[in-house]
């Protein structure tokens, strides 16, 4: 084909969660919202802060030419200074504005950074099950995408894994806690051996191995510490979004964290907004920008997901299904009731229940489900997850 | 260097529009804003309408989790048709709303639209002067940006240079009309020519050679006739923004149609959507999407430009200089009081007035002026455009 085919595939072969949401969608017109049980998207079902819908009215109200002007390219001071000021006070750091790209959401975040640090013939080693963007994004930017699989009963990161797994062109690891698909939140211990890991491979290897931790879910816990990645490990590149925290996945409204702790600090400033530049960023929108300013420290209301969290995985356990306890992010592992979780989708599908197989994650025999959906959802659809279950004795 | 040097160097090197830009804010802050004279930057300085703050409003009553939530990625299907009736009212055209992938601005469009269509190896061709982006973007996407002068008269298409520069590896050709940096306006017959022209040598060498319409100011313009691109020649993909129609730079909207003219139509929407996607781009923004609904036709305040042009065009011309009438966008191109166009910004910046020198856009001898200022920064830059002409004397 005269065109360029991967773009092409990209787009033919779509992600498959949004394949099954866009099945959903169809299905729900068809028979009705109330009677598709879609746990495919990672939609937040909680709504925006009361704050952001302030916020958005009082901007409005600026002079419109202020209000929607270019910013500069790696955001308003004042929304990084915002950033900065929050992190600051809650990891004790001392981050300033320039350490900050701001983004259109933890996607076009990890895309910069992998496009910051990458060169062709490189390795990116990702913690499967994962967040199939992930190895989209690292094949463009011209590096190998490897999969190492986390620990079989915790979900943890297997570091003796990733240990052996890394070679002379391994250039970084994507990690992502509260972790999607599976909900764990990895603990200071588990980092601690990854930092351990990197640190020594870098040293024998002769050059950096950097940890992109991707961290949209670190407001959504239920109890577990989240420990702050780059006081553990010295290169590190956050890659944060609003999508989850403030429940504003379709503003595109994130950004990129350069750590003063990275010993190329500067440079790796320069590359991330050279990153940003060569893939057509301009900036950040404006508007959501200035909604930062005001609203960068409300609370995220993680009580909804608490509630959705225990009847969703109290009524399966309840059924006899088995999953994974989330620590945090609003996803529920369940365990296929078959080896082939894509044939187990299938089936469920037919009783009107939509989960996202594991195949897509990387990773065979579960089921992913997002509670991140009414609470009447879940209640109501018990009883296809038994007869579900029911059908496979 | 460990990291990605082009990305390191796109970063360090920065875009020399902005880079006079942040010196003129820095000299403002300085000296005084009334005492800089800042023709560098393209945003836009008549205010958005009234409508677009009007729809924010509005839209930010919605219940948030519908209002902010994600948008299929290209677009929510109300915005994408909105725009296909817009177009097909002012076209004549039947465009439907999947010949459509909204956008974070022309510069994603573009960007997304190059990563569809290029392979490496192929190359792309420019019509100099230019947006010095096109060349950061055709880069990446893996292929050669080829320079072709325009006319040196009328600064229109020389078609039978583009017939010259074009071998087996072009696979497309940008333009820009109205144009940025000359304010020129492509004629019909212009476009016939180059439509004949691609054509020809398509079918000559077997393969297309795509057009690439980008048309952010298609709505500014000072009496010239804008053709719609996609009716002279079939395989065009026209890129779009709202950043100046709508005065909207900051909020990244706009889109990328592919015209149901292409012959290979279905494929390009597919990999238009797989480009998107592997760049990172998830959705344009949500809430100017909806915006989008309701202010698609509101029409753009070209007065106050109007204005601003005769000013500051019939100003310079009566102090002897010379220089191209726009024709339509909001800039002046000046021709440089001396062959070297960056010696003769620096005299300027040392009266304080900040042009843009032609050697940014990939030519010699010239400079760029955005009228897309106050009326008092023309009047007021008045006597410092004379003693700078008197310099020279």
């Amino acid at each position: 084909m005269a065109i360029n085919q991967k773009s092409y595939d990209y787009g033919a072969a779509k992600s498959s969660i949004r394949e099954i949401a866009a099945y959903g969608a169809a299905r729900k017109a068809q028979i009705g919202a109330q009677n598709v049980f879609d746990f495919s998207l990672g939609n937040p079902s909680v709504p925006a802060p009361d704050a952001v819908r302030a916020s958005i009215v009082r901007n409005a109200a600026l002079p419109a030419s202020q209000l929607h002007g270019y910013t500069p390219a790696a955001g308003l001071p004042a929304a990084r200074q915002a950033v900065a000021d929050s992190l600051n006070r809650r990891f004790q750091t001392s981050y300033e504005p320039g350490d900050l790209y701001l983004t259109c959401g933890a996607a076009a975040a990890i895309s910069i950074t992998l496009h910051a640090i990458v060169n062709p013939g490189d390795e990116v080693i990702v913690i499967a099950p994962y967040f199939p963007e992930y190895r989209v994004w690292i094949e463009t930017a011209g590096a190998t995408c490897v999969e190492v699989m986390a620990d079989a009963t915790t979900f943890q990161v297997d570091t003796a894994a990733v240990d052996a797994a890394i070679t002379p062109n391994t250039k970084a690891v994507i990690i992502d806690s509260p972790n999607n698909p599976v909900g764990a939140v990895y603990t200071r211990q588990t980092l601690l051996s990854l930092a351990s890991v990197l640190s020594g491979r870098s040293d024998e290897l002769g050059h950096p191995i950097y940890l992109v931790s991707d961290e949209p879910y670190r407001e959504i816990t239920y109890g577990a510490e989240v420990p702050w990645v780059p006081a553990i490990y010295d290169r590190t590149i956050v890659c944060y979004s609003y999508s989850k925290s403030l429940s504003l996945p379709g503003e595109r409204i994130g950004w990129a964290l350069v750590p003063n702790t990275n010993p190329d600090h500067d440079e790796l400033v320069l590359a991330v907004a050279g990153a940003g530049r060569k893939l057509g960023f301009v900036c950040a929108p404006a508007l959501f920008q200035r909604v930062l300013i005001d609203c960068v420290d409300e609370p995220t209301n993680v009580e909804a997901y608490a509630r959705n969290r225990e009847a969703l995985a109290g009524g399966l356990r309840g059924l006899g299904y088995t999953c994974i306890e989330p620590e945090g992010a609003f996803y529920l592992w369940v365990k296929s009731l078959e080896p082939d979780a894509e044939a187990f989708f299938r089936r469920a599908r037919d009783l009107e229940l939509l989960p996202v197989p594991s195949n897509s994650f990387g990773c065979e025999g579960w089921v992913r489900l997002g509670y991140c959906v009414s609470y009447e959802t879940i209640v109501g659809s018990m009883p296809a997850w038994q007869k579900l279950a029911e059908s496979y004795r």
